[in-house]
């Protein structure tokens, strides 16, 4: 496994499923794990531990509310953590983008926009790139693709408004 | 050891030595400890197992920035723990208030308001009065001086104001 | 009654059922009543130093909008009161946070997250069981549950993804 | 007294002092109190009722953090009730703000800005001038006074750029 | 007209209808009026002005995002005006209430919580009730109900609590 | 084209018709292209460098969350440039509306508010009116317009209510 | 006069002496006036409309608190108004941003960030150089000179640390 | 160079010291660059394009206010790009926060905490010692370090309150 990503809780899986197919696709070995910083916190930290052992590069932990959980793989790990605010509740991801982001001096934590799996994904595969010419080179195709899915859409728009005009 | 108190940083020791003062003037006993949820996570954990069993009823933990340490500290007990959220860095402790307050269902934290350690203090003296007769009429009568104060302040004003009419 | 639940209005009670019924569950006296701090205030005080009379141990106070009733309870009596802001109105909650949190120096409120009715009751029961080892004994298991229960959606997860590997 | 002016700390006196001013200014009867809606909640009711009785027509009420001193006056009198939110502590006044004029519908109270105490005595002046012509007619003498301000103002300001053109 | 209700968009008439009927229901005579601050801003001036002539006591000035009318109503007359902030658009009356609630010195608006019609109506009637016995005794009637409306609630709940039991 | 709207995306335009059609109503030539600053920004580069040259006179560019569309326009061009902060995601448009307004001294953006076409459209209008009496006749009509809507439905408020009396 | 800065009160001056300086600085006429929306309405509403018939083309006008100022300008021409929100208080700006930018659809003001003077001043010299070639060159050559100043500090910063290794 | 700092304005290098330093300690190879992605985004994109060429594996581009430099920069290359926000003006690095981390699905900017310049150096390191067993011993000595100096400051508050027991 090269890339682990962790939630707390079974109902964000949905968020975090286009993650995981993100990184498949890319043809990176990549493992999901339900581990709770607060439910099941010895179960978490072991699971960090032994990851680091079995070869995991990068953590992607997703958490919503007081999202603890980036911050305790954090704590428990030197590879790179790429911490995921959920929106949960009724403050709508305010509250784990802070929980999240402001980790104290010491100890980062890589931290991408509300519900934002994509892009926990790309930059995991961004990390493992720099080792990796052949999966920076996927990446450059994918870039390549968003920018000509954004030109076909111009492009479509175009006709739509000339036959409109 | 009845209650302890837990702080990440020795910066954080001037805005809590009022709770400390407060715990020691109604005769309980109090610890004071420097434990990080991210900078030293096995020894605050094995600090908050160890202390359960050394008979601590309460714990009170602050923290600021994404404010961890109250959320990792309920997960290892549960005995009561008061999180007191503190002020720091530019987001002036919204950011500590929300990783404290808004723990996921099942691990409660008792928030009380942003820097306010005399408020934590009273919170764990008045959950300890349940079990202490004594205790509790010293808090009863703290309160009665609270009341006592406001009502001399208020005289105090009455005179000014009417020197001044 | 060992706890009582004070809400403001009866269209909180959908919200608050799941803590009455979790401190039942835990075999706790609970009694739950409908008194407002702005709109029948003389109940409300009456009610409350009369309970503590009485012998509740712990109130938990829940309100909306400028969520004055936690620390109107909390005025007259020095029992723990627990607050739970409820989201209410386009301020979702941030208002009836501020307004049951910031309490002025000298009357606490231990106040849980937003709605979080759940780590109110959870909250409630671990100060009861510090003079109550069959409660504690209960927290303990229910701990446990909630770990199990992680686990065994991880379980899950985990054949779902072999399946689909 | 026909203003009564309550504040729940001496610490808030400076602000208010202009209010204080201002109304006997205008020849209003004005009093000032030091009441406090949680430490000495009893007084501040009791005050309230007598102040009723006693012909108080307007009560402004300020308080800073969980400001719910406006709210207690709102509950025990159905005269109008101005709430004066005050910043204090490192939210700023937006919990005040909050606090005060998110009020559940029923309890009116009539909310001035964050630490605008001068707007909560011209307020107060507003009402009761509804009933007393010659207060209404020093009242636009003051607003024609503020008019006259600025144009003077300007015509300095005029006079400035004029000598560095 | 003894109160004047303006808004400035028809579609906020829903949300002000309450503040109509429970007027008009007290007795009060009331006008209500389609009237805006950017779009016919010398309609609007004319009409305060004309109203202030023609008896109106108290205003109340609804409007969401840049809430400006009750501002502007404010600057033209020295009657009380109470601003009602309106939840419209993402934002969700934060913009509104910012925009009514913080006026310069020197110009007041009575602020009323967002979308709380009812509250800017119990306002209104509480100032015209210092002048109006009759107005007063109605406003005690309504306070009272509304605690017959609590203690009714409770007792339905106490029953339907006992019947589960 | 006198005036570019550009936006990030396809699903943008539903939420941009109404400024399309509202210039091209006033008459003004009006292109419409779908540009990424983040996914092609050389092409999005380009396209302003060669519209400037083909006589654009003034940019819309509309974008939500990180909004950085009207930031990178105007780094690359003099024309003005108005921004239109768009509520996506979770933070509803509060982040795209700091994204966009607060650009640094010496490149500014003229923003409207979140979601607003039809303001960004109303701005680009007043600014080549300047130069074009006509197009500055119609904003007046339009602007009457306005104001005799206001004024229609004033009066079957009115009709609505006495049919009510 | 091309364009009219306006300003609700004198103290704001210090914050609006760079855009009148950076104004003349293009050889761009500028007159700055002292005019409250709130404390002199009427005369602000006829230098508006008498500017308009005296040549004025661009707007700017500054305000703080529930900053109405440049929507009530707005709401009397159709030339382009400028907002620009200042800091004044306890919310720092966030009131004023929120009243400046959120206007109602159909009267837009083009908001600029907080207390960003200069780009008020860009803003209007960058409408007004559409129409004048001269202008447009000298702005050509204001973002040169930012440019260049970027490129010399970092010339510096390589020199500085060249020292340093 | 393996690290390249990027920032907008000399003004801001005193915060980003830190990282500079930090990361030459750790033997890093680290070049520091102002390069403004408004005033002279094509030197900034020239920039980024010819260093990823020369072997910059990692970005960290710091920016305050409308902070768009980490995505212009992420928009240019698929390094890993650390965002770091900064507290300038009065939304106190809000703005900068939402600006950095809220970007579009597809291109990531790895976000820490505002002004946290340490993070942003760790960030980096823990990146580059994914390929380099000699980094990341250095940086588990790092965190060593961290932890000791927590139990250093614990040990001698023990010995303080031990001294005034």
């Amino acid at each position: 496994m090269e890339v682990a990503i962790i939630m707390g809780s079974d109902s964000d899986w949905p968020r975090l499923e286009a993650a995981w197919e993100l990184l498949r696709g890319f043809g990176i070995e990549v493992g999901v794990r339900i581990l709770s910083a607060h439910r099941s916190p010895e179960d978490c930290v072991r699971f960090v531990q032994q990851a680091e052992g079995a070869g995991v590069q990068v953590f992607i932990a997703a958490a919503g509310l007081a999202a603890h959980l980036p911050g305790v793989v954090a704590a428990h790990t030197q590879r790179p953590v790429i911490g995921l605010p959920l929106a949960a509740g009724p403050l709508q991801g305010q509250d784990a983008l802070y929980s999240v982001v402001q980790m104290p001096p010491g100890v980062p934590v890589a931290t991408v926009g509300i519900d934002n799996a994509r892009n926990a994904a790309l930059l995991a595969a961004e990390i493992l790139a720099l080792g990796d010419r052949r999966l920076a080179d996927k990446l450059k195709a994918y870039r390549q693709d968003l920018r000509r899915q954004v030109l076909a859409r111009d492009g479509q728009l175009q006709e739509e408004l000339e036959a409109r005009a």
